[in-house]
């Protein structure tokens, strides 16, 4: 095999890599990929089957398969992605009532299902519907009263203790890659990081309901994100049915990308807004290819969410995102124990938030509430305004009033609420169990934004003669909206936590359909990102990337140090030269002392030590594979063979023993830059090519060799030396 | 200077460049740039100012200045852009009703102003004010029969053609770049080619003023794509204003696209719809710090317009793409006297249009009509349904009903409408005055689309109990749309002719405000461009950049070849060797016959002609300045001096002339790969990187060069070799 007929190119690799060793070309565990490679690699498989296809029908037909198969794969994320979704949003509008009361006629039904067919007409007395008893009702025969409430409050921290320890005990047994929201992870696997495991179908499973009874228990999280790991576990579940994708690293995370886009798409019910997110928050390379296919696949997601659960509120059930507190979890006892962490949070949550209806209704509820505006037929206590007896009113241009007693009370539990969000949101994120940050940050903007734009109406009622009310705001008319406000709140506070820009308004007027308040939305998100940007520059993304210590190369850090190549490779001023191989000089016990003693991920191949002229660069694990290959199978290979990479074995005295060609195993087109590449250039192609290394020469002369990891190294220290410099981008 | 301190590194091509040569550094007409460069010299001026800032306050105040310098430039072309449309938009709207008749109280009214505060009270009597007179009430006092639209119809023919005359003069005479949408070639600027005085203010002043005459004249064009020029010409102005800008062309190209962007938002309306279509259709460099910008400019754009023109017809106004027909311009010979070609097609247009009231009316105006569905007060002939007179209509909710007579003749109008706008629209893209296909494309699918929605819409009232509609439409029920029928026929056009997918959906509902319809959209969107690309992968602006031969390397082409880049280098086998400088040994006078000798760009600078190691780059363009320099300035420089480009002198013989030092005109970073890297990974390089040339080297040795000119003459070569490979991407 090995010494088959000299070829050129690369090929070569190809064909040398297709069957004996079904292990070449994949990468080890928390490593990270080649993209330029794996790019070939596909192309190569590609070219093969186009040239085959001529050969037969049958061929060509298989060839067309392949060709779909890319669209099928989405067809496929789509539709599963969606599926769970919408089971996900029936399980958790079940549960979520199950901690307050049980349905008489089938206690699957949730409490809108349950009275759904009662015959009151009012919103507020159907909710009391006779079929649906409150645990009060059902276990002592008490609806109201003190000791009845008491029994509920129990009842809700009792059903909230139970979900919160059945998930983390879950997690913590069978899936720990199942806790956060994933997103960090999923961009880092994106950017050509190896996790394995992280999209199995074990965390697919164990996440999902998981997430079904975290967000039923009542903590501060919400779904969204977690459901962006679901679809991209989808994701990797299909792919991995498609030789095309499994087998190709590459290939793979252009399916995730797509898979990821889905999992927006049915978190918001926003699939254009997926695509966005995809493409602005998650995707490293994002070719538009797959913007198309990731189009589809959102598409189809949200349609089939759409026909499972069509009177859902699939509509603001927001996205959440992890909220890293590593201060916390690394100062208190708390965090050593995750079971025990979650148990009293949860414990901690479920008393604080029910005495308060604002936290102890589910926080999408939450958020529609604050986004609505007043109506005439409004029963919020929000909406309790001093109405004039004299007016006549239409129903939908209700001018601005003064606050009656429900809207200060409302003011005040608001306020309590906000406060209770903000520490409890800080304590939830971090633990063992499936959370996001995107439901809690909105309601924080939202009670926020209702709050100020209350203020700001009651201020105008009152004082229309002030200046900056005297132009726009006569008396009698309806100028301020403090749902308008809550809105741009929530899309401020989203914008600050994650910087989302275009997304975010797309995903925000996708959830709301307020088209037409694209201006304040964007100005929203604008700002914030200005205020944010000034405490620094990471979203909570790339923040938590950066604690755990992923090599993530972001494309949105600008490198404007004017170091150079030489500063950063290896190996540096006074270190043992770099491990070199010759083209035909070492033996193969040389080659094996070599990768024994050092841990390179390869090794660069020269014409000699003298001339240091760069020939190559060998992988050590093909190398190790086909130096074990041939000991095996090809006679006379013996420890003091002659190892060559040329084409022609080299003049040999005439009793050595045979030599082994490795031709086969030498990358011929290494990526090279000259020791005084500027290292903005070098970070430059680092990012945009998805090396994992690159070799540094001077006049064709092998100098050393930078790695991702050098390069992650370097722009670290540089950022440390010199933090002011961030302002000027 | 030239002789000053040893110094490495590419900063040094900086400090040469600083004053005494205004024009290094910049770029020759019809070339390319050097994005990498760009971005290096930038990363210098940055880092310059920052160092300054530390000096004093004043430094720190102008290194402040400078970093929101990029906002200000957002700031001014929202500005400008949106007060060019918004003027455009009114201008057009007084010109179109000119062509019909005239306000008595003030001549500068439209129609709607001019009846805007009379007593009428349904529209349609309304537009019969008698302020407004048509040219035959005003000219012979006669109001309807035959003479009276004869001369209404010489009228209208009359001032179609004098618009179409001033236009296509003035375009031909002051601003021959003007003509056409603009949009091709402005993506090839944005991908990094210099074409002087496409974006100047000349082009700007007059793409404005003959884009006001030629909507108005009735062409079968809209104004949304020379929009887009308009906005990239601000963009080149205000970027002019700020060195930042002005002298980088990487950076200005950066406004561009932000500019761009601009001028979607304005001409649909649509700001994220203009980010998105800057995003995946015009841009080639797009940065998040640029998607952000665009989002700002597109804000600013929008928010203006609507300010100027807050009634206006800003929305469901169009975008024009320009449609290439080279067949006729090259057949015919009409296409030598552009004038005559323009007056004739007006002629034919206007002949035409006036009879029908589908052509006869303003495209948008047409679309708008067939987007809405019929209400209870519709007048539109469109909506002459036959009313059941027993039932009670509620205002919203009609159901099916047999068509009337009003629809019949609606519906022949229709097709011809349909005919004609097809067939002179393919004869109007192409004339040399400012036109697109937006408008015209979306009106095609509308009609086509509203033509089977009616049909469809019959069909099921006249045979509910067909399988296809029984399940979903009772009797009496409103279960066909035909609006809706009619922007997605509309999205679906668009999309074949563009191939635009998401921007296409976001632009459709910033357009119609219908996010519901969104899956609809989506779902016609992705199946034009299916259908579209089974004939051929280009879309529009592609397919004219081709036939105009720019060196556009498009992002969306795959290279599946399995070329290398020895296949491709030059000097190819028999070709005379590579032109190259040695670092030491050769005078001035053999490199001034060298430059004299060739025409190419810069070159490869080698230790010796024997070794052939490669040591950097040497630009044509600043050797000749560098050289005539030290010949005015430095004493000693002889024609037989010897050149080198060490940091040392070479020894030299005791009475040899002085030499020259030259090696800060070296690049010392060239960009380098082997001779067996896979075209596939050098096209990859080339596009992400934005390279000018590669030089190809074997084991340190120079072989020979690409430059982007090879590899896209060795892409087109492929692609004609084997076409059938496009089918399997």
């Amino acid at each position: 095999m090995v010494n088959a007929g000299a070829m050129s190119g690369s090929g070569n690799l190809m064909d040398f890599l297709d069957e004996p060793f079904p292990d070449v070309g994949t990468y080890e565990d928390f490593h990270t990929i080649d993209w330029l490679r794996e790019k070939s690699r596909d192309t190569d498989r590609h070219r093969k089957i186009t040239s085959k296809s001529k050969e037969s029908i049958w061929e060509f037909i298989k060839s067309l398969l392949d060709a779909w198969s890319g669209w099928v794969v989405m067809l496929l994320i789509g539709l599963l992605a969606g599926t769970l979704a919408g089971v996900i949003d029936l399980a958790v509008d079940w549960m979520t009532d199950l901690k307050e009361g049980v349905c008489l006629s089938a206690f699957w039904y949730s409490h809108e299902q349950c009275c759904w067919t009662s015959n009151e007409t009012t919103f507020e007395d159907r909710d009391k519907c006779p079929l649906w008893q409150k645990w009060s009702e059902l276990l002592v025969n008490q609806s109201e009263g003190a000791s009845a409430y008491i029994l509920n409050y129990l009842m809700y921290i009792l059903w909230a203790l139970l979900f919160a320890f059945l998930a983390v005990s879950l997690v913590r047994v069978f899936a720990p890659y199942a806790c956060g929201s994933g997103i960090p992870e999923i961009k880092t696997i994106l950017s050509g990081f190896i996790i394995r495991g992280y999209l199995g179908k074990w965390t697919l499973l164990i996440k999902t309901v998981t997430l079904v009874l975290v967000v039923s228990s009542g903590l501060s999280l919400g779904k969204e994100g977690p459901l962006v790991h679901v679809a991209c576990c989808c994701g990797n579940f299909f792919s991995s049915l498609f030789s095309k994708y499994s087998k190709n690293e590459g290939k793979r995370r252009e399916v995730l990308s797509a898979a990821a886009a889905a999992g927006v798409s049915v978190a918001f019910g926003a699939p254009i807004g997926g695509v966005l997110f995809s493409l602005e928050e998650v995707s490293y390379y994002f070719p538009l290819k797959t913007l198309w296919r990731s189009f589809f696949a959102a598409l189809v997601a949200a349609f089939t969410l759409r026909s499972i659960n069509p009177f859902g509120n699939s509509r603001l059930v927001l996205f959440y995102v992890e909220y890293h507190t590593p201060w916390r979890r690394k100062t208190t006892r708390l965090g050593k124990y995750p079971v025990l962490e979650v148990i009293v949070v949860t414990a901690v949550t479920a008393i604080i938030a029910y005495p308060n209806p604002y936290t102890r209704r589910s926080t999408s509820e939450l958020i529609s509430e604050l986004f609505n505006d007043c109506g005439a037929l409004e029963s919020s206590q929000l909406c309790d305004y001093i109405n004039d007896p004299n007016m006549t009113r239409p129903v939908d241009d209700i001018p601005d009033r003064p606050a009656g007693v429900g809207v200060y009370t409302a003011m005040w539990q608001l306020a309590l609420a906000l406060v209770f969000k903000i520490v409890i949101t800080i304590f939830t994120f971090g633990m063992k169990i499936p959370s996001g940050l995107f439901i809690p940050s909105m309601a924080v903007g939202a009670m926020a934004g209702r709050m100020v734009g209350i203020g700001v109406e009651q201020l105008a009622y009152h004082h229309h003669d002030w200046i900056v009310f005297r132009n726009w705001c006569r008396p009698g008319a309806d100028c301020v909206t403090p749902g308008l406000y809550a809105m741009v709140g929530a899309a401020a506070c989203l914008g600050g936590v994650t910087r989302m820009t275009v997304s975010l308004v797309v995903i925000m007027f996708e959830l709301t359909g307020g088209l037409e308040y694209i201006v304040p939305l964007m100005a929203a998100a604008v700002t914030s990102k200005w205020v944010a940007d000034a405490f620094g520059k990471e979203g909570i993304y790339e923040a938590h990337i950066h604690l755990n210590g992923y090599p993530f190369l972001d494309v949105k850090d600008e490198f404007t140090h004017r170091t150079l190549a030489t500063d950063v490779m290896r190996p540096r001023r006074g270190e043992p030269p770099l491990s070199v191989l010759t083209q035909d000089s070492m033996t193969v016990e040389d080659v094996e002392t070599l990768i024994k003693e050092t841990d390179y991920n390869g090794f660069p191949v020269v014409v000699s030590r003298d001339s240091e002229r760069l020939i190559g660069f060998a992988q050590r694990r093909e190398l190790i594979l086909a130096i074990k290959n041939a000991r095996q199978r090809q006679e006379g290979i013996v420890s003091n063979s002659i190892m060559y990479f040329t084409e022609e074995p080299p003049e040999l005295p005439a009793n050595s023993p045979h030599p082994l060609k490795l031709r086969r195993v030498l990358n011929l087109s290494p990526f090279t830059v000259t020791d005084h590449t500027p290292m903005e250039t070098v970070v430059d192609i680092f990012r945009k090519l998805g090396l994992r290394q690159c070799l540094v020469t001077r006049s064709g002369r092998l100098l050393g060799i930078i790695t991702k990891k050098d390069v992650l190294r370097h722009m670290a220290q540089m950022a440390n030396q010199d933090p002011e410099s961030i302002m000027f981008n």
